[in-house]
């Protein structure tokens, strides 16, 4: 009967028995009696040693043969080793090959991001990408399971849209059968605000777009965005929402990743650790008075981008939460402050280390006639927005809400200088392929 | 000190208690001294009754001319009710309006669909679409845990693809900056098979899209598909794996559902009850032998529609799995099975009841010849598919997957008839509003 196949993540469970492997040589060493082969199964890396006397001849000749990302059947004995990160290793008593793998095109050596790309069908192997890409599984689950356990009701938001939330220039445009075009979506916003007023705590989760000629290392065209939005909740509750969601992500990275991301990654994972609310709150008002003390001239009205963004981070263990701006630089949604209309009822939570804004959101206006103002002020087709205009008609109610981005998340949590490497196909202005 | 503030789905929390309520007025009668007024606030609908003796008068007065849909606040203490499917109702001290909802248009008269999807930003209030809208939630979860708790990886795959699966008539085509056009992807398998090659086990769930020019009810332009790929797993493999999966769904559905669906959506629940292991599993010759025994002619070659499977799938008192359908009908990444090269390793899980198919996948051609072959003979552009080929050539594995639609699965569980109610903003053919 042959043992049993086996997940290296699960090998702590086979302490002592015999075991299949299937999987794939990540890397090998040799030294006359001994063959060290690196195996990689997707759910982790686990070294398996094959002795000279333990396998026929011709099996050992060839295990020294064997090239990088070839696919493999691997059996033979768990055993404890203090050494590994992994803690155990495999004694082989047989090795076979499924697929050569002839001249694998990302070899030890170092490629360009360029070449890296094109090749990210394969580069995803590699065990950096590997644990970006586990890490962001985890920070979706986090936020799935955050929203779940308390009371949200998952509402997705569709696609395609009618109309543009902020202006028509950056979304890409679908010709769509005899209705003309359809818009693909920016935010779900708009329509879980509709779906808060029916099951009164909503999220949406999915894939938005956006079509900036620019080529930042924080742009994607394509890129997966989480958005709440609560009945009766005002912005005080909002940014409190947001505290304890980026407070739950973190820590369940740290509890499943902390040694990955230090090791593999090498990012100083105690940066992470200090991210614990309360975080500290200002207005925007008083931001601008940090900023001019900290030499970087500002005035009431600039809006704030990487620049400031980081300038403001750097003073704090933990994100930043900034709230009020001026009404001027926010969408017409927003709610004025009824303490001071000049500025609305917005925040934005800036991640440390100079990772800029993880989090907008803010109080919605809920009154008919000041939405319907506001959305002729900023030139807005009414009739598109008449749906819209209802939630203030039929029963309305104060609410709030925010966005977070996946992938500037992922970038910060893992301490990545591009988005490109936290999403597995990244879509940019110069790149759908492959 | 005001009470605290409960969600109606926690009031058994609350027993005796006096809390705060905020939601909406979704009913009322009156009996003189009594007012019984229906709130909902989105997890849930309860009883409040305001009795003359117990609120100042004008209040009691105002209580009676309270208009469906508006917002309002309910203060009141717990009571146990057995008459209630809720079990609970509120005795009122206090009740007031937030805001006013001057004819709501959607009445408990009976609408026509059209005005009731134009109104869909208001209908997603009703008991109805509140119950099928919670089901959804429950199936897009139970499907993440189902392969969370296995050991898979979610992998996002890309919204915008360089090039068509299955030709490119049913394709949204989007221009994308200096690089022509872009297409809105129909299915992630193919990056989850580069997926399944660096984590083992893989899965996507987000939206596919299909530009067909069909109005049934059976079609959106935008649906959820989940889809796993598996590295080392075979067709037989695939169809326990798509058995488990379904089981689990259902089952969780019924945990959580099971009253609302029988007693809101009158749907006869005992008929999901029978859906355990195993399914009936049938090859493709089978079933063309099933229906003409069945009084359905057909012959070998014959591609099945609704009708074919409904008259399958009535035979059953569970989904049936049908495998090893003739290779000419299916995509071009479909294994041959080595036994009998006409057919592929492909199988479509067929829901009963008429719901038809709500799973297809199968084993996928690992070798690379035979891989182009197929590719140049469905005349597809090989440059295009060159990463994907790359698979093959690097350590290439037997695997298999499957997609299973959302919108399908929610039509069968819920029993509806059309699956624009399975999805809070269905877009169709004449359709991409509200």
């Amino acid at each position: 009967m042959p043992p049993p196949v086996a997940r290296i993540s699960q090998i702590s469970k086979y302490e002592g028995q015999e075991v299949e492997l299937r999987g794939w040589l990540y890397g090998k060493r040799s030294s006359g009696k001994l063959h060290f082969l690196q195996v990689r199964d997707g759910s982790g890396v686990i070294q398996a040693v094959v002795f000279k006397n333990e396998v026929p001849t011709e099996m050992f000749a060839r295990a020294d043969h064997i090239l990088q990302e070839s696919s493999i059947v691997v059996r033979g004995t768990v055993r404890a080793d203090k050494r590994s990160p992994l803690g155990f290793e495999l004694g082989v008593n047989h090795v076979e090959v499924v697929h050569e793998a002839k001249d694998y095109p990302i070899t030890p050596k170092e490629h360009g991001v360029a070449y890296l790309m094109e090749k990210r069908h394969l580069w995803l192997r590699s065990a950096r990408q590997n644990v970006i890409l586990r890490v962001r599984h985890t920070v979706e689950k986090a936020i799935r399971d955050f929203f779940d356990e308390d009371g949200f009701t998952l509402v997705d938001a569709p696609i395609f849209t009618p109309a543009a939330c902020e202006g028509t220039s950056t979304l890409f445009e679908v010709p769509y059968f005899d209705l003309g075009k359809a818009y693909l979506t920016q935010s779900g916003q708009l329509y879980m605000e509709a779906a808060a007023m029916a099951l009164g705590k909503v999220y949406c989760f999915g894939p938005t777009f956006r079509a900036e000629k620019s080529k930042t290392r924080r742009h994607l065209t394509e890129f997966w965005m989480v958005e709440p939005e609560v009945a009766f909740m005002d912005l005080e509750e909002d940014m409190t929402l947001a505290e304890r969601f980026i407070c739950s992500i973190v820590q369940r990275v740290l509890d499943k990743h902390e040694r990955e991301i230090r090791e593999v990654l090498e990012r100083d994972t105690s940066k992470l650790q200090t991210v614990k609310p309360p975080f500290p709150r200002m207005t925007y008002g008083e931001a601008i008075e940090r900023l001019n003390k900290a030499g970087h001239p500002s005035k009431w009205g600039d809006d704030f981008g990487g620049d400031e963004e980081t300038v403001l981070a750097s003073q704090f263990d933990r994100p930043v939460i900034v709230h009020r701006y001026p009404a001027d630089l926010k969408a017409f949604y927003f709610k004025r402050d009824p303490a001071d209309p000049r500025v609305a009822l917005g925040m934005d939570v800036l991640a440390p280390e100079g990772f800029g804004e993880i989090i907008g959101g803010g109080q919605r206006e809920d009154d008919f006639d000041a939405l319907l103002g506001r959305i002729e002020e900023h030139k807005l087709p009414v009739e598109a927005f008449e749906w819209y205009l209802d939630l203030r008609k039929y029963g309305s109610v104060p609410h709030a809400g925010f966005g977070l981005g996946v992938e500037r998340t992922v970038s910060w949590l893992c301490g990545l200088h591009h988005v490109r490497e936290t999403i597995p196909f990244a879509r940019m202005m110069e790149r759908i392929t492959p």
